[in-house]
This record gives C-alpha cells, sequence and structure tokens, in this order.
C-alpha cells in the first residue's frame, strides 16, 4: 500500500509517513470535487499532446477511453478514492494507469501537478461564476418584478434609520438590483480575467516537450494560454478577486438582509415574508422567525473570513509554487457554496415578499418625511436655501409640540413660520405629491421607477 | 415526515419549508459533533429538575437511561440523523420521546434551544481547549529537549534576515518555547473566562420554574452560573476569545514554518528534517519537500480568517439570540481542528530535526556577526558607544573589502582603525567568545540557556 | 544634514538616502508620542548602568537631567523633531548628545534600539490600556445607575428581532454590564502578561556588559525581564492581545449602539437620546440623527482593520526584529484611541438615555410575548411541554385572528384550546406576571435584576 | 460660534453639542484633502442649475468666483478650517458665504451633503487611481527594463523554496510584470464601473428642482448619473473594490519583498540592492538590510486591515446614509496612500538592483534542478514518464551519495541506473541547455524571455 502511496515520487525516499501525516497532507478529500475538471483538462492535454505527435494516436485514444470510465464510475459513486494516493489528480492518474495501462503513465508528459492542478482550478472557478451569475440573474428578475407592482407603493426613505424622505418600495427594490448588477459586473470582469491557460508552464519553467499551448487553451475554451509560467503555476489572483466580489456581494446580501428582518419585525410591520422561509420557536409558538434572512446576514461573516483566509494565505509567498497554496481550494469552496446558495434562497424568497402598504405610507406620514418639500417649496418661493431649512426646522419643533404631522398643521400655523406660504403649501407636504415631484432620472417619482424597471428588464433580457 | 419536522414549532404555520430551505437552515451535519455535549447537559438538567422536584424520579431515570442508549448509539454509529429535524438537540430529544415516551417531551421544561446550544458549545470548546493545551505541552515539551541537545550550537542570530550575532540554537528554540507559553496562558485564561454555565436562561429571561442555576452549574463542573440570562443566550466572546488566542498560536506557528522551511532550503542547510515529514515533487525527483511546515504556514490563513469570520457574524447584532449565531460553529470547529492539527504535527516533528551544527556556525562566522563585540570592546577600553559604532563601521567595510572575517584582520590592520586596539581582541571577535559573553538572565551564553531549559522543563512539570 | 542623519549607524555607507526613502522609512511622524516612555525607559536604564558601575555617576546625573529638559521641552511644545532622524529614539539621543555631549553617546551601552523600543512600547501600552479600563469603569458605573432606576420597567426581549418575552429595561442594561466587565477581564489579563521588561536583549542576543535585568524591570514597574532575548525582541503578541480584546469589545459597542438606533427609530420610539449626542441633517430638518451611536458602529470597523493588520504583519516572519514590524504601532494607536473615545462617549450618554416606558410596555404587550408563560401554565396543569407548546402556538394564531393580545382572549375561547385552563390563567398572560415569576440568579424578574444591580456595583467598588 | 456651528441643522435643537461629541463627530481633519473635488463638484453643480434656470447667472458668477478664491486660498494654506463646521463641504460653504452672500446660501438648491460627499469620494478615488496607475506603469517599465538585460541569466526556479529547475532572472521578473499587469487591469476595470455620478440624488430620494443629471455628470467627465438615487448616496462598493485591488496589489508587492530579503541575505546573495534602499543597524555595523523590501512586506497588513474595516463597515447597514458611513474615508486614503508610496518605492528601486550571476548560476546547478531534464530524457528514449521519474530519484539519491551534481555523475554510474541512457545525456544535464530547451511560448527559453519582454514593452506603451 505504501508502495503505491509513494510511487509518483517516493524514489528518493527512505521512511513512509505515517498515518496522521498523510491525512494531514492529503487533499482529494477536497479537491475531488474538480473530478470533472481534471479529467476535461486531461482529454485536451492529451489530445494536444497527440496532435504534436508526442502521444501516439493509440495511446490517446487509451488515454480518452480510460478517463470517460472513470467520469461515469465518479458519476455513478463508483470510483474508489484513496486518500495515500493524496489527491484528485493521483487518484485519477493511478486509476487510468491501471485501466489502460502505459499509456496512462504517458498522460504527464509536458505536465506537472502545478500546471495541472492551476488548471483544473480556473475551470472550477468559471463553473462556479457562471452558474453564481445565473441565480444572480433570477434573483435581480424577482426584484424587478415586485418592483413593477409595487413602483407607486410610498414607504419611509431612511438616513440614521430615521424617515427622512417618502420614497417608492418599487425604487427601493430597485436601490437592491443595481447593487446586484455590479456584483454581475465584477464576476464578468474576473472571469474574463481568469480565462487564461496555465497548461504548458508544467513545474514552473515550461517544458522540454514541443508543446503547442495555444491549442490546449482553445480545447479548453480558454482565451489564450498564460505569457509566463512562473506566475501561471503561483498565481492565485482569481481566486482571491472573485471571493472579494463574492464578499461585496454578501455585504450586499446582508444590507437587504437587515431591511427585511426589521421590516419583519412587530416595530416596523412593513412586509409578510412566506412561511416557508420562516421558522418557529421551540419555546414562543408566537414567533416567525425571519431565519432565512438572518442565516444569510450571519453567512456574510464566512465569505469575508474565507477573503482574509485567502489574502493571508498568498501573503510573501516567494514564487512559484508552494505547499502552502493547497490550502486556496476550501475556502475558495465554501465563499462559492455560500454565495451562491444565499443568492438562491433570496430568488426563491423575495418575489413572495407582501408588501403591507398601510403600514408604510403611514410610517412616511408620521416621520415628517416631507420637510424637505417644505424647503424646497420656501426657495422657490424665493428664500435662500439655508435659510428655508431653518425655518422648516421650526416648522417641525412646533409639529411635535403639537403631535401633529405637516399638513395637519393649520395654514395660519405655517404662515407664521414665514409669511410666503400660501395655500398651495399642502400639495407639497402629502406624500404623494413628494414622490410625485422627484421627477428626473434615478428619482423615486412613480413614473420614474415604472422606466427604470423596464430598462433593469432589457438589461436582463438583453 | 414534514409533520415530525414541524412538530417541535410547527403549530402555527400553514406553509412547509420545501427542500432547499430545510438544508439550508439545518445544522445538524456540523452540530452534531456537540452530541455528547448535548447529552451531558441533559442529563444534568434532568438530575437538578429531579431534585427540585419539578420532574418525577421515575421520569428522570427514564430520561437517563434514554439518553445513554443514544450515547451508545451514537458511538456504534447506529444512531439515525435527520436533516429534517433540524439540528443535535431535536434530533436527540426526538429520539429519546421514541425510546421513553412522555418524559422525553418533558426534558425540556424550564428550558430553551437557546440556553441549550450555548452550554452545549461550552462544554465542547472546553474539552477542545484541554485538548489543545495537551497537544501543545507535548510540541514545548519537544522543543526544550532539542534545545537542551543544542543548547551551545552557535548559529547567526538574524534580524532584518541579515546575519547580527552570534546565538545558539538552544536559544532560539527557546524563544519559540517562550511564544508558546504565552499561547498557553491564553488558552487557560479564556477557558476559565467561558467556564459558567447559561443553564436555566432559557429563552432569553430565565423560566418560570423553581430551577437551581448553581446545581445545574455545578454538574457540569461550570464555576458559576452566568449573571445575566440575556447575556447567557446572547454571548459567543469565548468562541472569539478562543478563535483569537488560536490566530496568535497560528501566528507563531507559520514564524517556526518560515523558518524551518528557509533553513531546509540548499541555501541555508541549518536542519535536516525527517522524511516522514516531507513529501517529494511528481516531476522533480531531487526534492524534499517541507510540506508540513509550508502547510502549516498555510493553515495560518483559515485561522486568521475564521476569527474575521466571527467578528463580522456577531458585529451589530441586537440581542439577545438571533439566526446568525448558527454560523458560529463551523469557524469554531475548523479552527480547534486546524490549530490541534497543527501542534501535533508540530510536536512530532520538531524533536526529530538534525542540526547541522557545521552550517551554523560557519554563516554565523560569515556574516561579521561579532562586529558589536567589536564596539563593545572598544567602549570598554574607553571609546563612546556611538563613536565606536562608526569605527566598527568601517572595520566591517575594510574585511569586506578583504574577503576575510572580522576574526582574520590583522592586529595592524585592526590597530590601524582605532589604537586601543589589542592582541585581546580576538578573544571577543571569535563566535564562542561572543556567545559566552552574553551571560545574563535571558541571554544567549550556553550556561544561561541550559538554565533556560531547565526553568521551561520544571514549568511544563509543574 | 545627511552627515547627522546617517551619524548612528551610517559608516559603511556609500550613498545618501534620497527625500522620498527618508520619509518612507521614518517613523518619527507616529511614533513621538512614545517620547515620555522613551525617557522614561532611558531614566531606569541609566540608574541600573550606574548602579551596576557601568557608567559613572557623573554621567548618569547628566544623562537624567538631559532627559528632564528634554520631557519639558516636549510638554511645553519646544521640542524640535527632525524626521531625518528617523524616530522618536535617535530624536532624543541626538537632543541628549547636543545637550549633555559625551554621556548621551554612552547611554546606548548595553541596549539596542531594538530592546528600547520594545520597552517603550509596552510602556505606552500598559498605560493605555489602564487609561481605558478607567473610561470603561466609567462607563459600567452609568450602566448600572441606569439599570437600578429601570429596575421594573417592562420592555419585550427579543429573539430573531421578534417580541419573544417580556424583560425589565433594567435587566437588558445589566447584559451589557456582563459584556463590558468580560472586556475588562480581558483587559487586566493583557496588562499581566505583557507586564515585563525586554530591557537587556540588545539586538538579540543580551549584551556583553555585566547588566542587571530585574533592576530596570523593577525600576520600569515590570514584574519581571522576558525570559529570551530573541523572543523579547521579537514578541508583538501584546499588541495584538490587546487589539483582539478592543475588537471584541466594540463588537459589544456595536450591539448596544445599533440596540440605540433601532430604538431611537420612530418605529420602536423606545428611547430618547439626549440632543448633545445627535445631529440634525442638511436637508431635513425634522432628523434627530443618532450620529454617536452610528460613530461608534462604524468604527468597530477600524478596530477589527487593525486587528487583521497586526496579524498579518506577524505572520511568517523570522526572528528577531525585522523592519516589518515599524508597522505595528499605527494600528495599535489607532485601536487605542478609537475604543477609549467611543468608550468615553457611551460613558457620557448613556447614562441620560430616557427611557420611554409607556411605549416599551405596549411593546411588550403587542407581541404574544407572554405566550410561553402559557405554555410552562399547561405545564404545571399536567400537560407534558411539548404538546403545551402545539397547543399554545393554537392559541396565538387564534389571537392574530382575533386581532387581540392573548389575555384578551375570553376563558371560553382558551378553554376551548385546552380543557386544564382555569381563570388563574390570567395571572401569567400579564407582562408583569410573566416577570415577576422568573424569579432565579440571572432572571429577569425586578427583585433578580436589583440584587444584580447591587452585585455589580460592588464588584465597580471592589 | 457654537451659533454658527449649528446654523446648517440646528434649527430644532434645544442643547449644543460639547467639545468631546463635536471633536468625535468631526471629520474636516480628513476629509479636507478632498477641497478640491469638493470645489469642482459644486462648480459642476452651479453650472448646470444656472443652466437650467433655477440659479440666475449672477449667482453662478458669484458662486464660481467665490469658489475660485477659496480654492487659491487653500492652495495657498491661507484657507482657515475649523472643526466646529463638522466636515469640508460646511467648511467650504460657510466660506463661500462669507465671500459672496445670498449666492452661496443657494449653492445647495437641489443637493444634499449625501450626493455631494459621495460625488466628492469618487472624485477623489478616480484620481488616486490615474495617480496610481502611473506609478505602476513606472515600476513594470523598470521590471521590464531589468528583465531585458538578464534575460538569459540562469538562477534556480523555485518550489517550496527548494530548487526545482533553472530559469533565468529576466523570466522571474517577468513574472512579476504579470501579476502587476493584472493589478492594473483590476484597477481599470475599478475605475470605470465607479465613474458614475451621484449627483442629483441629493439626500436619497432625488429632487424637486428640475435639475439635469446627465449635464452634470457630463461637466464632470462621469460617464453617466447613477440610476438610483437610494443606491447612489448609499454605495460604497468602488471603496471596496479599489481597497480589495489594492489588497492584490499589496500581496503581489510583498512576494517581490520578500524575494529581494531573502535574495540579498548572505545565504542567498543573488542581488545586491542600491545602499539608498537599505538601513544600518544602531549596534551591529556590518548590516546593509533591506528596509525598503521589509517595509512594503509588512505594509501589506494595512492594505488587508483597511479593506476588512471597509467590509465590516457596511456589513447589515440599512439603506440609505448612515453616519457609520464617515469611516470610510480614513482607511480608503490610507490605502491610497500606503500603495501608491510602495508602488513609488519599488519603481525607484528595482531598476537598480544588481543581480550577481556568478552565485545564480552556481545556485542552479547545486540543487540537482535538471533532474526533470534526465527524466525528460529518458521518456524521449521510450521510458514511460512514471518509470523515468522513479530513474531519476535513484540517480539523485546516487549524487547526494557522491556529493555531486547530476553533470558531475560519469557516464557509467548514469548508465547503471538505465540502459538507454547515452553520452548525449550531458547536453541536458547543464543549467544553459536546460533553459534553452524550454522554448515555447510563456517558457523559461532565453529568446522566450526577450519576445516576452518586447511584447510586454508593447503593451507598456500601447
Amino acid at each position: 500500500m505504501t508502495k503505491k502511496t509513494n510511487q509518483q515520487w517516493g524514489g528518493r525516499f527512505s521512511e513512509s509517513m505515517d498515518g496522521f501525516i498523510l491525512k494531514f497532507n492529503e487533499s482529494v478529500s477536497f479537491d475531488q470535487r474538480m473530478a470533472f475538471e481534471d479529467i476535461e483538462g486531461s482529454v485536451a492535454h492529451a489530445t494536444m499532446l497527440g496532435e504534436q505527435g508526442i502521444l501516439s494516436k493509440e495511446d490517446v485514444d487509451n488515454i480518452h477511453q480510460g478517463l470517460q470510465q472513470i467520469k461515469d464510475d465518479i458519476q455513478n459513486g463508483t470510483f474508489q478514492w484513496s486518500t495515500e494516493l493524496e489527491d484528485v489528480h493521483m487518484n485519477i492518474e493511478a486509476r487510468l494507469t491501471d485501466l489502460v495501462g502505459i499509456a496512462g503513465k504517458r498522460l504527464h508528459t509536458g505536465r506537472s501537478r502545478n500546471d495541472q492542478v492551476a488548471t483544473d482550478i480556473r475551470l472550477y472557478t468559471r463553473k462556479a461564476i457562471d452558474s453564481l451569475r445565473g441565480e444572480l440573474k433570477l434573483l435581480m428578475n424577482g426584484i424587478v418584478g415586485l418592483a413593477e407592482v409595487e413602483y407607486d407603493t410610498i414607504m419611509p426613505g431612511f438616513t440614521h434609520l430615521q424617515s427622512a424622505q417618502p420614497v417608492t418600495f418599487g425604487h427601493h427594490l430597485l436601490a437592491w438590483f443595481e447593487m446586484l448588477k455590479r456584483d454581475d459586473e465584477r464576476l464578468l470582469d474576473c472571469r474574463q480575467r481568469m480565462n487564461r491557460s496555465p497548461l504548458g508552464a508544467a513545474a514552473l519553467a515550461g517544458t522540454t516537450y514541443s508543446i503547442n499551448r495555444q491549442r490546449s487553451a482553445e480545447l479548453l475554451d480558454f482565451t489564450e494560454p498564460c505569457a509566463n509560467s512562473l506566475d501561471a503555476v503561483s498565481d492565485r489572483d482569481f481566486a482571491i478577486e472573485l471571493s472579494s466580489a463574492a464578499a461585496i456581494l454578501s455585504m450586499h446580501l446582508s444590507r437587504v438582509a437587515e431591511e427585511l428582518i426589521m421590516w419583519n419585525s412587530v416595530q416596523f410591520q412593513f412586509v409578510d415574508l412566506p412561511d416557508r422561509f420562516c421558522t418557529g420557536s421551540s419555546i414562543m409558538p408566537q414567533k416567525k422567525n425571519p431565519d432565512i434572512a438572518e442565516l444569510i446576514r450571519g453567512k456574510t461573516g464566512r465569505v469575508y473570513g474565507n477573503l482574509v483566509a485567502m489574502l493571508t494565505l498568498m501573503k510573501s509567498q516567494p514564487l512559484a509554487y508552494n505547499k502552502d497554496n493547497q490550502e486556496d481550494k476550501e475556502p475558495l469552496f465554501d465563499t462559492i457554496d455560500t454565495v451562491t446558495a444565499c443568492v438562491h434562497a433570496f430568488a426563491a424568497m423575495i418575489p413572495h415578499i407582501k408588501a403591507n402598504r398601510k403600514a408604510m405610507r403611514q410610517a412616511a406620514k408620521d416621520g415628517f418625511a416631507t420637510a424637505t418639500d417644505l424647503a424646497d417649496y420656501l426657495v422657490k418661493k424665493g428664500v435662500a436655501f439655508r435659510d428655508a431649512h431653518e425655518i422648516v426646522g421650526k416648522t417641525v419643533a412646533l409639529a411635535i409640540d403639537k403631535q401633529c404631522s405637516l399638513d395637519e398643521l393649520s395654514l395660519a400655523d405655517l404662515q407664521a413660520q414665514h409669511s410666503a406660504i400660501e395655500d398651495d403649501v399642502f400639495d407639497v407636504l402629502t406624500v404623494e405629491g413628494s414622490v410625485s415631484a422627484r421627477n428626473h432620472f434615478g428619482g423615486t417619482a412613480p413614473n420614474q421607477v415604472k422606466q427604470a424597471a423596464m430598462a433593469a428588464k432589457q438589461w436582463l433580457n438583453g
């Protein structure tokens, strides 16, 4: 058994590793999820070796056939993984040699585990980005759909968690859309930048065989080969860049989650979340806990943590490959799994949020949210902005004193604040008047929100 | 099946959760590792309830018997875990009720999942600290043992990775010991601070039953009950504090690893690492890679990342329990596993490091490492320190010019630098003279190192 | 000028550093805040050198006098700091030599910048911890004072930001106290662990002079000298440990801040914050923004970031001193300044929070927060806990349906849920009944809160 | 004075803030560095207001003139900054009103501090990116220049810090180039994504004035206005994305620094760093410390920390603006300053690195670095790769035994390992033969390195 373990690189060694070290050192328990990418890379490598005359057609055919069988076995769950063979690459290669003999031993010609693993992880990450972007589009679609329905639903816009100015719920939802759109852009940038082939970098210096790196790149849908072999095997930028894009995405999701949790509280009652995304309490049967939103908020931590893990990992590493890099996979995989699941969960839930329009509107009325409108009214009557501001401050103090909203003050009370105020002031003091007046690109006026939703849909379909 | 899932808190719900959400929400896949602590806590809780007359003796006996059987089943691997029962607590309680009927349903009297999980995680963490401290002692013991052997082996002491002054290898090893000793102190502090019982805090406010919190604390070897129920269920300080102590420990291990990796290089050749802790290369058979040290260095990343994950998780959480907190376990467990394994690996490896004394001594000679001794010599001859320093700088420049070491300069050359130099200067220019002269507490003189190793051993045995 | 710059270590160099590099390299712009600690350390070092006969009494007197004058000049703002002299140590030493001549050049005998800076930073950090702990005590005192006043003020206790069970505001405040008490313990642990003297470690190996490290430790109120010279100059654990304790403290402050921000919202209206801790809006005059709480919440980020900075800095550094370590000071200083200011701000603000008792009580009533009490009532009537839970769930559903609270349901309605319910059920359905019943150590019953506040005060005064 | 402080938003307040809170709350001490951007934004805003007929031509002229004078005063250092006016915006606006009267009060029409600060920080960051990219190009240019000179200088390529295969120093340098090229791409992506105008978003909902957001965007060289007003004022993605790109850049610089520090050690002696980028030791005059490289390596910590600070800051913030966001500037500024200075320092230093070609070549020879070439040789002779690998392993063991390099083994010794070995084996065992044979795109063959350097230059000039 030990014999087998060491067959790939053990010629020089007089001792065998003991069990603990074997386990400490192995990566197959987590890198086996790149098995299909490993096979995909090997198929392309063998094809290129055959085209270049480095391997015979027979060898290439045997390799392709053997790899196909291994792929089938993995899909069927019949493949025997062995910790002693250390990693996914050795497991597959050893099995290939069992299956097709000498041809299997020839597959590694002009390649090293260093460029092999660098290729596998890029192929895996590329697929993961595509899948994540798919989920993201579903979520964005759900948000836009809800925004269309709620384009003129009035709610308070908050600053400092204080009611500031009325906005529409549709407008608020489209702010979420904008955040996620930037996330999608970042994911795409990352995908394009990483879409280069390390194959042919071999251990670190390239290889002495007359390989064709453009060809293996092309076979794997990479745009080009990496330009420097040392860099190709030591670069993990793409993993960090994806982790960073995922961290910003997670941050966005945590903001959405925070809002949903607050809006779902008895104090706000702005929204009703579907039961199937909530849970109860083991001791307080009345609770309807927004677990999914809380979990998503909490999962921000692990995504941030994984980013820090990878940045720490790469700090001060001399070129080229160091074993430290084996530690790149688990945080990367965890980040991919986490954000994909979080986006999926919100994509399922958000379209089914029920807005409590009455509570939202009342809250917009309660917080003196049209104070700015009064200031703008005064400015249009010729008062300088900063002076208008001072006057409105005193008017709000009066309303607090009288325990009423601004539009419930009498005209006399208002005119006592400033003589320019006339009867038309009440048009601007209603929440409907306030939102409708913000009628420019990006503003909260319902017809602007409608147009923004339409543009968002076009982008999604474009 | 859905019936069963929701039985604990589903009375109020009209919909059932779908499969994805169930999976997204569950924690049993990772919190089942606290099964024994969950049982331990339940046994103590039931005992206390019985003593207080809240449960009958018969109920308590049934609960104890049922829990013992569940424990046996888990140990035998025959326990059936169910994701639908969400977490370790529900899995065990549901099975208990299957086994002992109504008594099982009574176990949760005066308790909530909130104080239950807070208790379990403290019990688990306490054990983990004890186990980690045990491994740490083994590592420290190995280091001291090697330091005793190498107490007078001369090597260069580095600053800025430049040879600065000769030290002994034993002295360097004892610097590692000091780092780890502080780690042990921090772990102990953390253990003592967390050793308080949340049991009885119930959901967040305490319970209406006449429980005895001191008693359940005592049964579980806690020093006292937590003083405030809201705090008891929302506090995760102990997990962060342990993660932070582990991060500093990891940082220390990364420093040791970095040194071993460099010393193992062909350029340094200071040490020879045992083969069983090294691996070869798939393409470069001459390599003897210090994989274990590299992996330990790399694992620093995940330990840092887990600390960030937990700090992020708890940021701005309002009291008391939020579902976010379910995310505390995986980073905590990963940190515990990682640092315990790293310390174990070094404890196995470090005692078997072979010092290459010849290479170490030569390196100490090569770097003009006794320049400070020459400066001190001049000061003792009456030259002011800063002036002496200037003179020595020029002497080193001369030696560089002549491509020789300081003790290979002629007396005439030396006297040309300063007339106070006499024949006895050569005593201080040797590396042996240099280390022996640093003969005070904490200094590198071999007899000081011997004494320090003895003191270290006493501490380990004390 | 260049001459002067290089006088301390420039003997060997043929080029002078250009302006940019000088600026890039200098630390005096930020390490000058350790000037008094540098002087304090030098005074002790000189005293010890004199006692050991290494310096003459005259030299020691000159040094002490010169350092006193420099201290005065710094206090008066008349000291001339020079970037070209790189750091606080060189600035003071150069000035000392200007003032007292050759004695100044002798001060550095048996010392190096490495043990000097390690000593200074420990002295500085020790003072900072003492000062922070003082502010923390003030804050804790203010919290306990408010808790005494509000010991029986009823508010909802939240889990998942859902009203769960009634608690008292005093009880909630004492949860804050418990968090901060652990912070204080951690700060004290850190202080004790760092309170060892690096002096005498010199550059890294100790010194050839017959110094007395115990004596200089004693003069500086350290408990003992560091046990290993290599460790003494390369250890920055204390800075990281303080940063970590500060991060947990910051996390606690962010939780308090989050609650205050929410409670101050129009939706909650649980508290009224003093005007002087709030600001207005430039455009919305009605706003009363809880800026201080928001800033404190936001400042969590920099404190976490500084911890990461320092952990990153020390990762994989080989022993002993590396220039990297110059980067330890700014994050440490920023953390000290930040948390001290945040604690100070809360200590000023929190005693003046006005609880809106009416709103708090109403919220406790609104959320079916006594549902658990009903379940407990049923259990005491002989219903198994899990069955009782199911019944209560249905009762809550009924109350939601009828848009009333649990104690507003009729006895008939209640008995329809379970026949064991009798007229006394209304005692447990009131919020007052609920809190009073949680009458055990750590529970929320008002008399428990009173006792807890008393114990807290004793701890503060003890 | 207090009057003045509160004039902008104090109408409603009955108390004034005390000194500490004023200081705690202010941002002018650090946001004044955006003064020119603030003025630039105000000039554009006023121009647009004039064009739309919202302000009179006279007002606009007065505003422009006043702002020009303020700009001049700031440049001349005669502007009086006041902490009591809180931030850069209020300082400038108050001064403008002093200078031009009522027109100054009108500038804020249709604008809020929220969109104003969002605009300023984007303008500032955009400039900072341009400046950083300029420095980066200089550094890349210096690296390519050195690579051209050293295109065929042989050194060992390392994996696991073990000599693996010979490469050329030029090839290694171009690996650095590739890293930095990706950094440049990321900076450009970030610049493009952030180049949208928040102006017109006002406080959060847009404004009631008939503003032209496209026009103010155009005047400020933004590509378009932000599409959603809530998002525009609450988005700090660009700051995090830049911080993240800077963190990856810093990581690259730390890798370069680590290599330079090791190569500069006595053990490696691969390079000689210019004196002006090194410093000496206060006590060890022989030291030539690579301070700049160490500092750059250390500064990685603060850049990572700043990224964590900003991610933490934004976590779970509800929309739209919260005061927490004031904390975004210091970490962002610090990151910009730090990475720009680090890149500048390396750009100055790296072109002047002197390669020690002899030491590099000898090291390449010492480590059995042509072992892979021997394996490839055997494969070309018909031996399967994995078998060849085993044979080479034994050959290396033999050479270690005989204390010679592979090309110093006799033909007989070699043939004893495998009979296919012939006299031509010695061609592949030399380091020159090894590098020349890796002659494909991205490989280390000198002529490939030459071509890669040429391509790099074209990219830089393109």
